[in-house]
């Protein structure tokens, strides 16, 4: 079945909210996010800033100990603005370069603005003025921060992320993907928001190209099925997500999630798959930006496709 | 020039030890690196091991200040045989699932062995048996360890990397790369040594496929030239290097090199760069495994070439 | 007034829940807590395990931008029994020992007993049977976790730690002690939890010696006052607290808050508070086990007598 | 015996230098230090800035494997001016404090002056003009930077630290302190330097009150004595000294060693000695401003006397 849902309500925190729509195993939902600063498809502030979010979807039966798939079916940018940090942030860059250079900044620069072209894929830079001039990126859209309730009553920011998702900004979450969350709370209490039209890894003006999307999206349940961190797959890999500060504990989250996945569902032994991802594992940055930095660990699945 | 030079000393430092060869500006060596344990082509064991160097070759005229470049004519093992490490090293693992699974694995596994294949390009897997069975890889031949003598005096183990590079095991250290070092002593005091035949990101079992290397490289001395951290180039990425711990520490190295090397030689202004930075940085994870870790922030040439 | 409150709902998380009891600046509340596993001073099962928080209680007139003050009148256990962890938490040994010691400890101990002697004041191991035998300490209770609403709608667990308070587990949190939080909510909401007979700084093995206490404490209400992070006071020492991972970033959460605070009350000047802070300030760790860590910046007050 | 060392050379790195006197067990040499940038007793600058070392004496017949003991009889100024940063170094504050108050501070500040008064045991700041005033603090001499010559054909900057000791700054390395060292190269290779006759926790500007000292210490040879990381004791406590980035680690190591020494020196078993550290161990910041950060991790002598 495919849902249409409208937004009227939008939450700042992850939680376990009351249900903005109830689907079941294998609906679709078509709906809408809002930009990163509240406002709709057509510039309106319908609600406050901080990545709020649509939802949540409540699947039913789904309960603690299940595995929820979301495939993204659609993530594409619905007006033709955007915005964007102009400055790396502080945490990223040496603290020492930060006290030299901001002594020599004497005006911090605001926001950037982008022009989103939504037939053709670009985005072009109007503003501030600088040496990159109108510079026009391939649009790539993602959703930055969306995930599942939490456990034990929690309420987590939509600045952040953990295990249930969250804040992780990673430029990976696009159209084509499934991503897998451990169910933490009865009916998994799905929420989604915080497209960006391009972003680099990182997250490191502490925004990706900030702007409001259609969202289209099919569940699935997966009943009995265990995991304890955010996992995905595409076309060519299957990833997992660590969530956490420094990087190395978010490094340390996605591995060893990956080399328990790796011997539940792909027939490997410990030895076997560790081996296989001394020589093959890939990483990517997601954010180093929000309170909790994200880590994507990936394995090929053509490496997977010789073993099993 | 091109020199063909046989090493008879290794080295357990990159440190400001008498030179090997003289070389200058525009010259190419040619010449051979022992295994990360001491290994030579024949499998004879001619130095320690802990990624012995060849070297140091003195750059005429290369005095602090400068930066030389070091471009990889050819990396390739010269021998059919490689090892690695078979446990994901327990720093890169959660700390509670090292302590619950080391319980579980009674007897610790040793090394892996490879086979490789040099003219098909190919290494297989050979023991321990798993369930990866004779596991195949296509070779991608790079350097782990390698870089010029530290500043003031030091003498620095190749077991760690810093500033003057060492033990990065970065995977993109391969044939055809342009690597660029600060210059710390006279003569810069090039080293070479650590070749892996493959390896995953982050090094995280410890090793690539370790074995021993046949090196060619081209040197080039940029007189007055300043760099702060490494700095490299391929066909379509240049992209600098940060070595350190935390990760989030490696990752502020290479972040604001990259910023500094975008205003002094892409002619972009701060903002500018910082604004490209945002939407279009890429990182690699070079390893997480040695004392320092290591951190590669790339941007795309094209991108570049749509500015100047 | 003082209000005597026995609880019966207890909360997993600090959030905005429904208060408990609403009281007045000035006001004193004697209460009790259960302990980290949900027992009370009967030793009965009355809430989950978990730190669960006696609260909230609702402070008339408190707004965001407030600080409320709570001073610990009287913190004591109220039953002779408590327990600890035994085994150093993983993540707080170098990774290779915890490879290489956990394959020797065959059968992974459970809790270790204490006895409490609350009319001498001591606590005294029961069991397991160590080279420690009946190993003595004297009693220091403290409170573990305890805090105020979280901004933003949030509910954070009581496992963890941020601006607002929660698991900080330090151990200066003890009788005679006052702690300023910011409000971040109307009516602030104060929860109380999680007593330690007993705890080593940083809570290596997890747990202080965990029992039920008695609870009294009394609130003050700073209108207008602005703080950014826990602080306190006892009779030797100012000093703020810092909560996140790395320690590093909790030593840099706790420093910030007082160069601030140094500045706002203490009448110094920038570099004035930096030069004393260089050579006067002195940390404690609060613990580093929770998935925030906690560190404690001092200053001691006969330093700042001084120089009002 | 008892040997007066006038140095006339220093040096920049812990190495393996040229002995500048060769000592034996129970020996004690009266030396001298210069301070942090390199200027003697009279002022004058003897060498260059950044932590020169005095030394290294070479102890007979120590080699790797065995432990080399330092009691420091006297560590004294030998002068009466000192110098110390007047900013906290940049690490060690918030990144977005750092952005934002560096353009509140439009010319940083240089360094600032303190008289010292080597009779009544007082320091006193100078200038700049600041509200501290002529600000007074009693001496509490201590050494920063000491150690060994590292493993491996190293030479470490004395501007860091590892299991050699090194750039360490913690300020309870005063008079009457024992430390220990492994040994890691034939004669141990004893480095002294970098003076402090103040110091706070962190050397959080990045400096203790730098000045030049009287150093007298008495060596004791530990043959087969296996240690890892340094290790130290005084009147009241026990110490092992971690040295890492980030302060996490320093903790790993600090702590990891303490597990091991319990057991080896102090009769307890594994689960006896983490019970204990559970409840009972102190720590304390030595630096977070050096390349690696330094934890020290304590045990009160009482709580061992109670078990031997």
């Amino acid at each position: 079945m495919i849902h249409r849902f409208e937004p009227t309500i939008y939450h700042p925190t992850l939680g376990s909210h009351d249900p903005a729509l109830r689907i079941v195993d294998g609906d679709t939902v078509i709906t809408t996010t809002v930009d990163a600063g509240g406002r709709d498809r057509f510039g309106n502030q319908v609600t406050q800033g901080g990545n709020a979010q649509t939802g949540p979807f409540y699947v039913e039966g789904a309960e603690p100990g299940d595995t929820v798939a979301v495939y993204f079916d659609r993530l594409w940018p619905n007006r033709t603005t955007g915005y964007t940090g102009t400055l790396v942030a502080p945490n990223v860059l040496h603290p020492y370069y930060v006290r030299a250079t901001a002594r020599a900044l004497s005006e911090p620069p605001g926001l950037a603005e982008w022009q989103l072209d939504l037939d053709n894929g670009t985005a072009t830079l109007v503003k501030p003025e600088t040496k990159l001039g109108r510079f026009v990126l391939p649009l790539a859209p993602m959703l930055g921060c969306f995930g599942v309730a939490p456990p034990g009553g929690q309420a987590i920011s939509t600045a952040t992320s953990s295990t249930h998702g969250g804040n992780m900004d990673y430029k990976g979450f696009v159209t084509g993907t499934t991503v897998y969350f451990p169910v933490f709370v009865p009916g998994a209490l799905l929420h989604v928001g915080d497209g960006h039209a391009v972003q680099g890894d990182g997250e490191i003006v502490g925004t990706g190209i900030e702007t409001s999307f259609d969202v289209q999206f099919t569940v699935r349940l997966l009943k009995g099925k265990k995991s304890g961190w955010p996992r995905g797959e595409n076309d060519r890999y299957i990833f997992t997500v660590g969530n956490a500060r420094p990087l190395d504990e978010a490094l340390q989250h996605a591995t060893t999630e990956m080399v328990g996945w790796l011997q539940d569902d792909y027939g490997l032994d410990p030895v076997g798959a560790q081996i296989l991802l001394g020589q093959c594992v890939e990483y990517e940055v997601g954010n180093v930006f929000d309170p909790a930095y994200t880590m994507v660990c990936k394995v090929a699945k053509k490496l997977l496709r010789s073993i099993a």
